[in-house]
């Protein structure tokens, strides 16, 4: 990786003019990649721009960053030398931009960086490692071995923690390494503000979401042997609470935390459709969510459905009795 | 600091027989960094005992450490050469084994360990430094000045884990420094289990203590304008989600969490009393409550009072009113 990197910053070197892209939906992580790359080229002199198909959402708003991402950027006009793609795990993660210029984007030199294991190498150069916790933490690296980070502002090192803290869940996740732990610590010491990035993107919480939190935890339900625990949420719920499908982040993983449970879900109604969502211990929710259409990973998995939410409550717990 | 902790090594080479001593209503803190000096004293040939008052809560099972501590020991007859207190800012922590054998202590060389800004220093020696987060980050550097950390197992790296973990809120509150994440990092590299001591100190909630979360979250009150956000519990409603005061932590956190709020305050029915908690992003709480007859710091203070929890509400809510 050390040579693909080497090659990454004599193309930084050779580039006037550089265009920054990372995924749409775009989380902490590739916002706080991209964001640290678009400050330190403009300290050193080139021509920057970043852009994505749709703005950051609101809440990153703290980061005070809200000038770095351009929408609907004329490339071919911009003409760049060199195109960086952030945290981006496949090509249909650049949205309609990618469509839009895709000629441009397979003339000019163009570095991936990522650390999703599903990444194919869709770049001219891929610097991919899914040892990374984040694409934050690799990008600290990057700007390390390319003597960069003589430039890392306060502003800069809390972007990177931004990522490093969302993608771990703060460290507790386990791809958190003591590497992880130690870029932490140096972005500590660039003056990244720990506890914002950690309040607003964990703490924090309206006081409609908390209402809907009340409801769920008030009116969950468990199996007898208390090794299930579900909730439901109606559409009468979320205009009752004047939440919506955005606010329930969060409330599969309190159900699965407490004591004694195996399985969590979570039925929300959302448009015309349930959205189930599933968490466990050690039980494979995934092949449990593929029996109904949907999928995931071993502890953590889903579907939707088109059926009422009561006929799908039933469903599921009939399978679930089944399993025993 | 380092010539006293020099004097410590020599005190523990001349030693046989050690006893260690932590404070009463033990934390995670207090029992991490008594349980790794217990592991590795007994490892390099020490006769070692380690006493408190009571013995560890339920809660510290999964440590798998229940064989550290012994109470009622009898320490005239063991006859320590060398005390050793974890994490007690002051001679009344150590309970009524201090009392009971007040001579033993104050003829022996005792070694006083500790990170509280308040303590006075009551040992022969003491190793008291308030830049540390916790006793546990502390006494990893004197494991390691001591060259004692050759002996650090997964089991003792779990424990300083655990107090590091509890005493900065999972590095989020402002006594974490960078000197801490890397101590985190040395941790995990000895395979401290940096998921069990967040899961069982953080993320684990009862069935009944997420029952009662639920109701405070659904019944919870706020002034007009939503800078102040305030939850009674009384005695039926804990007996209705068979609850205790210990099922409150953590509540009046959440309450200040959300967004737009200025002071939260959280009654509770105990006894024959009621507690109050609050918490401020701004205003000082500890002076309002000292109004009260309580106290506590700036940003996070208390009560207690005979009167009705109705009128204790209408009393805080009036003062409230009139600070504006």
């Amino acid at each position: 990786m050390n040579k693909k990197i080497e090659k990454f910053g004599k193309l930084i070197k050779k580039a006037e003019k550089i265009l920054l892209i990372n995924h749409i939906r775009m989380d902490p992580d590739a916002f706080g990649s991209l964001g640290a790359f678009y400050y330190i080229l403009k300290k050193i002199g080139k021509d920057v721009k970043a852009t994505n198909d749709f703005l950051p959402p609101e809440n990153f708003s703290f980061l005070e960053s809200s000038d770095i991402i351009e929408t609907g950027i004329d490339i071919a006009e911009f003409n760049p030398d060199l195109i960086i793609s952030f945290d981006a795990a496949s090509i249909g993660q650049l949205g309609e931009t990618y469509i839009k210029y895709e000629n441009i984007f397979k003339q000019k030199d163009f570095v991936v960086i990522d650390h999703h294991m599903t990444n194919s190498g869709f770049g001219s150069i891929n610097i991919i490692d899914d040892k990374y916790s984040s694409t934050c933490e690799l990008a600290f690296d990057i700007i390390e071995k390319l003597d960069l980070d003589k430039y890392i502002t306060k502003k800069i090192a809390t972007l990177l923690t931004a990522g490093i803290h969302t993608d771990t869940n703060i460290f507790y996740n386990q791809n958190t390494s003591s590497h992880t732990l130690r870029i932490a610590a140096k972005l500590m010491d660039f003056g990244a503000d720990f506890r914002s990035t950690m309040y607003n993107f964990f703490q924090k919480s309206s006081w409609e979401r908390t209402k809907l939190f009340g409801f769920v935890f008030d009116k969950m339900k468990k199996s007898e042997d208390g090794k299930i625990i579900w909730a439901i949420i109606t559409k009468k719920d979320f205009k009752k609470t004047k939440t919506g499908d955005e606010d329930t982040s969060g409330i599969i993983n309190r159900l699965i935390n407490i004591d004694g449970v195996e399985i969590a879900f979570l039925l929300h109604e959302l448009g015309d459709e349930v959205k189930a969502s599933f968490r466990s211990k050690e039980f494979s929710v995934g092949d449990f969510c593929a029996s109904f259409g949907g999928g995931g990973h071993m502890l953590a998995a889903g579907f939707r459905s088109k059926k009422n939410i009561i006929e799908v409550e039933k469903e599921i717990l009939d399978k679930l009795g089944k399993k025993n």
